[in-house]
């Protein structure tokens, strides 16, 4: 059996602008999802989660999905499914194996569908257990390119390569069109997660800014003053200056906002962070609900996240410079 | 005895970026100042206020203020004091009656320092009245630059024509630098104001966005996209689409957070307007706190604001087409 963990993660900046080739930082945080590799005998694949954030479940299956003999029903199984399916797929490829049976047990520190890349984080961590399982080792860049495919296929092309890059290789990661590479010499960033306990429609959003920036040349100017202040914060960033990252957060949240992705809840929470002396405070991901992301090395701020009407749970989750890892 | 009223405002676009040339719309608000004014035998002042929204106060003297006879002490005298004899001495210089005295009465249904040009009211309506006491009919043009002058002086340099201008004349109003003239043929425009009870420092708010266009070229077009944003919203206006008019001012909103002058207070306000389904809603002034404005023609948004923790007084304020007038 072979286990591999892979980590989530924030926005820095960029999101949205990202999509019309600006640059976008995610970065990867210390929560990780965990995913154990065992070959069986037979090429079937068995699945078992727990410890989701959410009920787990499991479900055994041969090659349809809708023959699976399962203990919870749902969405959450199919969606699940079908990234370790893509996962499993990936690893009979690289390895060579493709009648290979697997059994699976996936448990995670990642809330799903907050925007936090949980699934991203699976992905990439199932492939190089599995890989390792059938002795083949991936480069994280491999696993990165192996992963996108997977999203990409599960989720329609919609997906982007940020999150499986950033969970393969780890840190702060510079994201433009297809082209991801890490950001050498970055501080340490003491993140906190605010989460309402919802989320955007991606898809919704994504139409809606395209919408505006269609239709308004202010809003097409508000998606390349982002892009400018991605370039800033990078710079910030290998400068090792905290208080402009967080000033560059603060005016990213408002772009974001501008372009209509903000929600109550999320802007409570920013509010909440930086009034509790956080030192920048956005959303991160799509939006309209979900996360943000906030910069307090003090206990402050998650604190005062706790006591905010509309946040359903605040963590801590500095920057992680590993990416996926053996454990 | 004459006695003249004249209106407050909101700004439903380019607060901020009108500092730098951009156009910005202030529109006039059906809350109003009250002045009447009676000449006096002697060459002396007395300022009668009540219902100012704040305690009332009595006041008289003659050439140095310093040694009036008050009955309530404090800044807030001194502010009122400084405008009302900013506008006696209009009054004279246009009258062609230098020594003449007067007995002014003040009442305001417009809250003392939330932004909504409180004291361009008074003065554009002390004036008129003084004015018109001496004998004297100014234009509303006229009375708009002798009340400018008067904030000019009070304000040490940092008034803006805006606040004078849309009290005398009423109505929405284009201001680009020094030129300021009406737009015709708006619609009607039913606006709900929300206010937090305090204010933001103006000089402060206006300095950390300067401080930020110079420093990041982003912020700059940030600005500018404000101004692009108000060419349109003046053009949704004359095309009577409120629901574009709306969508630009949750926009402007987004910018203005994005340079640094919303609040928590003014964001969860902004977000209760747009949750009660009002068709815009925005933070109106410096920020910093003070007013949120929002559109809405159903009772839902003023409900909703009333209901919002950090909001003291909400209140109908639809657009006033008339400015100036004598009562």
């Amino acid at each position: 059996m072979e286990t591999s963990s892979a980590p989530g993660k924030v926005y820095l900046f960029g999101e949205h602008a990202v999509v019309y080739g600006e640059p976008a930082v995610p970065c990867a945080i210390q929560r990780r999802a965990t995913v154990s590799v065992e070959e069986r005998a037979d090429e079937r694949i068995r699945v078992e989660a727990d410890d989701l954030s959410l009920d787990g479940f499991t479900v055994t299956y041969g090659e349809d999905p809708d023959e699976a003999d399962v203990d919870v029903p749902g969405a959450l199984v199919e969606a699940a499914t079908g990234y370790v399916d893509g996962a499993v797929e990936q690893a009979r490829e690289a390895g060579g194996a493709p009648d290979a049976g697997f059994n699976v047990e996936i448990s995670s520190e990642i809330p799903l569908g907050a925007g936090l890349g949980s699934s991203a984080a699976v992905v990439v961590a199932g492939i190089d257990a599995a890989t390792r399982e059938l002795g083949v080792e991936l480069s994280a860049e491999e696993l990165a390119e192996r992963a996108y495919r997977v999203e990409h296929d599960v989720q329609e092309g919609q997906a982007s390569r940020a999150d499986t890059f950033c969970s393969a290789v780890g840190g702060a990661v510079r994201v433009e069109g297809d082209d991801c590479r890490r950001v050498r010499d970055v501080p340490e960033l003491p993140f906190v997660v605010g989460y309402d306990g919802g989320a955007g429609d991606t898809g919704e959003l994504v139409a809606g800014v395209r919408a505006r920036r269609d239709r308004y040349g202010f809003a097409a100017d508000t998606v390349s003053a982002i892009g400018d202040l991605v370039r800033q914060g990078t710079r910030a960033l290998r400068d090792e200056d905290i208080a402009q990252v967080g000033e560059l957060m603060d005016f990213n949240h408002g772009l974001l906002s501008a372009l209509g992705v903000s929600s109550r809840s999320l802007e409570a929470m920013v509010w909440a962070a930086r009034d509790a002396g956080a030192t920048g405070a956005k959303l991160t991901g799509a939006g309209g609900g979900g996360c943000i992301v906030a910069l307090d090395e003090t206990t402050s701020t998650r604190h005062a996240l706790e006591y905010t009407p509309g946040c359903e749970a605040a963590f801590r989750a500095e920057l992680d410079p590993e990416g996926v890892r053996r454990v």
